[in-house]
């Protein structure tokens, strides 16, 4: 059955883009509130969330890679 | 089966949507809250805001290219 | 199968409608509650929604986009 | 396939209604709570409401017009 | 496949119901709660209530015409 | 395919039924709240109750409708 | 297809109970919890609590009577 | 298609187990509740328990009598 | 289609063991509960228990005599 | 179609041992609860457990006498 | 259609690992923070925690020997 | 149709690593909680801890089994 | 059908990841937050969440195992 | 059927990322929370969440690396 690929690589792009916006939703608002809290830790805290949005788009980023090679296939 | 690749599309854009609302709201919100908590940080937290939004909205945007992508090939 | 992009044109802007909703809705009940609690701050507080608003709409308004490029696709 | 324009419009009324009254079901709650606690701000409470109702309807009003573009083309 | 416009019409018909009674339901337990606390205001509450349930029933009612459209096309 | 319209019908009911029963559910077990709370505000709040119980059974009803007019076609 | 009006049958009578037991078990145990809270206010409530429930059963009822309708048309 | 009586039964007979329990369930609970914290009352709750689970029940014997119609139609 | 009666008969017997024990799991946790905070009430709270579970296990049997009638049909 | 048996008896089971596990997790942990709480009445609390045990544990059991019936039939 | 006992047998293995896993979670940490709470009282503890698990065990090991049935059955 | 124990041993393993991960997380959590506020009891938490995870383990260790089973069968 | 077996490893290594991360997820921040709690038992805590980590990880490594082996059956 | 192993290769990256984002996004929020609360420990703690990082993204690169094992196998 041709254009099953397209419909592989929308999944994929679902699955990536919640994934994504859920983990950096919430990695992101917890850093806003401890800098609300620590206003003398906001470096810190922002350097450590650079650390965790990298370690968490890594999965989904290659989730993109893979839709876009699944589209190009077809 | 022809058509398949609109409704791959529209997964795509569907997920990219319900993904960017969802990590937009929650980290507006929490950046309004502590806004109004601690008004003389607001510059920092808007700017922290920025950058947070930035990284949730870049997976859904790739997503919308995959479904803009998806909808030219038919 | 003809139609099967009517389809994707209802699941695209549902899900455009439950997200911006969903997201709306979220950030703007916030803006309510942060300006009674802190009513010298409603006109930041304000600007500032209407910023979120625009981020988070962005995306659920290119899905009815790519909604009506199938609805007139067919 | 034909009457799969139908099904169409009616997924998309159908999230159009969910996402308006969870969007407009959410903002006003919360307009009347604040509103109970600080009656003098109720003039500004009320004009953000209509604000929000406006931002939150946009999306649905678009796809009750998708809907009846879909039932009008059978 | 005849028919399948009394499906839609349901689905319809579904959405419209459950999205009015959940946003209705809502805001007027709200509107009660807050009329309790506040006997003094509940003129003003009753007002907005009123105001918010038609904003929540416009699409819901739009929802059912659409219904009512699809179930007299068969 | 024969016999759709009683499926619809079943589904427009089933809608109807739960809709009904969350929004009345919910107003009137907050009004009962409110009335052991503030036994003197008991009329007051009783027909608020009504008016809340009528815009919620609206749409309800008309889905009743809805759900009888496709047991007849068939 | 022959039968389906059965399986309708189900689904309304499904919907039915569900909704009936939900609502009038909210309304029910908020009755008796404010009932033993105020003990002197018990026969407004158990009368309010009367009217509650009739307002939920009146759309399962009716559900009830189209899923018999439906049963006796096969 | 035979044999679709006997899942619609099924499925009524489902639907009404599961809202009886339900419902009496968190009847009954409270019941419990409310008697060990005013052990003075126990005669009224009960009774007021009774009428509760009398107008729970009342549509998922309903439930179970269209089941068993709809296992002896075959 | 043969067999479609035992897929019934697992249905009804699903639901049925799910309903009575979430019913009876609340009730009789609530029961030791409130036996373990007022102990001189025991008595009179397990004779409620045991209407209760009665009343919980009504629906539920009939579902598993509505199942053994389906399996015995085939 | 033969073989659906299987599958029916599968369900059975599955139903029951969420049931029986559900149920019974509740009530023993809550047993255990109150057992800590009150050393001095922890014989009560574990004939009432054993009870309720028995209570919840019967539909279940009937539940896999069904799935048994249904696995030896094929 | 061969083959469907294997879908059967994971299923019922499906339900009793979940089960299982779900029943003996809930006592075991109950137990363990009842324990941490007073430890005079480990050992009656431990022992209501060893028929529990017992008595969640029960059913679904049943479910394991009913999909080791299914099994060999094929 | 061959390839469906394939299917059958993805769902077993599906559902034992899912009810695995659940049952030890929920219990290997609380060990930790406890120890923390209780460090002289820790050797008695750990040994329970262990009795635990063989309980919660020994359903998805069968259901793994049934898996490869299934595997080595096709 | 051939390539079903590619499916199976989909389920499976679907099932081994969510697992995974969900019960080590859980183990581990409650493993910071003791950590941050009481800084002297940080060796003890670390020990028991590699032992936890550990018997979390052992099924879905399993899953994969099973994953890996459908893959290059095909 | 060809084109299924595509939808397995989008099946396993849409677990991988959806788990790989959950868990990551639970422990680094955890993190920061922690680092906010005792500045003092930000080092171990920093430490502590890169192991656990480690441990939790395990399993979901080995998804991602059967999802390309699947796409580069059609």
């Amino acid at each position: 059955m041709e254009g099953l690929n397209y419909i592989a690589a929308a999944i994929a792009v679902f699955g990536s883009a919640i994934a994504a916006a859920y983990g950096n939703g919430k990695v992101i608002s917890k850093t806003l509130e401890c800098m609300a809290r620590q206003p003398e830790m906001s470096g810190e805290l922002r350097s450590t969330m650079f650390i965790g949005a990298g370690l968490i788009e890594a999965v989904p980023i290659l989730g993109v890679v893979v839709a876009l090679l699944l589209v190009f296939l077809g």
